[in-house]
């Protein structure tokens, strides 16, 4: 697994965030927001960014499924200070595409996640039609000249 | 994100399982197993398989921390099946070792996980001593000879 | 909220139950099993007894919704004892039905449940028609003579 | 189980209220935000409230622990609206209290709660000392005058 770049380090580098206050149940015995409470957190980060495009899949006639999902645990996080999800596209393929999105926490990215998305059950104008990839077109991560994902 | 090879996707590749059944709160508005209650079997699984170790950090003085996990989600996964997770080493480094599970639903190899572990606040001996190591030794994943990970 | 009886406490007072291993998730910073984790333990003991009901709400144009639940928490329970989750009906009503559980660990009621079970969107027949009641009949708790509920 | 009394479903009758966003976690099944999910938010508000409290049980050489919890699910409740846990005081024993909650979304009470918390290894000045009850003083419920819990 790929350490994430230093551009994904940056709030500035996702074009869309979402708040997400931690609950008592995110929290293990080691005392911390457990690891799989974080992964929880960027899917409500995704979501979020999904419904804010006005695309529902059920509407498409599609279904999205999660068919990866990779995740770097930088520094451990804590209750109850709030956790800003941040989260761009970072690639769109034919049937599948790819958020990247990073958890800050007091100013700070304590983790980053990849995931990606693929489309089911294909319409007639393909698994991602021209409506969404008009929709998603907006909300690229912006990566530096030169940087490699 | 690689994808996994065909060994990760055999039961018998890896030294230890659980059982773990499903739940209804695994189950999401897509009426299938959530991706991130996977994710929660699969730690459920890496818990189970480091206390079969019969080394726990505490009384180690060290303190486990999930540094990365990466999954991929290769088949949909429905209640109430019962999901068996299968795991084991894949390396062991200076203060850090890598976990590679599976979940299988009826035989079916439905997700794959890989898992980078660090051990933190080093005692003497090392984050990661000798007798840890001695127990780990027998609990490795079986690659193929000539097989990439 | 009223204590558990003296009969709730018993294995054999329930018709049904099904075997839940616990998860690290549902571990809390006191390193017991949560509370609200023994309530989604009581949840899949509930699904999976109505699941053996073989009367789908779906299938019978109806939804059911949890009304109300009342849990005791007698015992503190930990992981990794397989925690079992017997079931039974109390009573049937018109649109309701209610469903008393318990929590066992080595052989200990460690939790009590009641459930107040409604059925919405009524077919013909009434919400609880009369194939419904003919395959609950067999699963009611058993309730020693002169006690009270 | 009694139903909630009027003045519970009022979000003025609580001293103290946090807000909770839903998580796709939360969702079920169903589509609609599922009952255990709404006890981990009142889980949540409850820590909170006993947060502000600024009495901490490990500091004050005890154990909380939940000892009883009743929930009335009163209407469904959905993403992505935010969820208001408001909550307070019902009642302080020698040993024990209680603590009435509801649930708000989009002003409407959809969900009360009432749990008995219980303080476990009493320090010298009993299980709930002078302070904490000096602290816990200013938040009790405002019951209507005549007014039944």
């Amino acid at each position: 697994m790929a350490r994430p770049s230093s551009w994904q380090l940056l709030r500035d580098s996702y074009p869309y965030y979402v708040e997400v206050p931690p609950r008592y149940a995110d929290l293990d015995p080691m005392g911390h927001i457990n690891n799989v409470a974080i992964a929880s957190m960027f899917e409500t980060g995704r979501v979020s960014f999904h419904h804010q495009l006005q695309a529902h899949p059920r509407e498409l006639g599609v279904r999205w499924l999660v068919a990866a999902v990779s995740i770097n645990y930088l520094e451990e996080m804590h209750a109850p200070h709030p956790v800003t999800i941040a989260s761009g596209l970072r690639r769109i393929g034919n049937t599948s595409w790819t958020i990247l999105s990073a958890a800050f926490q007091e100013g700070e990215c304590c983790s980053t996640c990849e995931t990606v998305m693929v489309a089911k059950g294909a319409p007639d104008s393909g698994p991602i039609g021209e409506e969404l990839r008009a929709r998603m077109a907006p909300f690229f991560v912006k990566v530096p000249e030169g940087a490699e994902a």
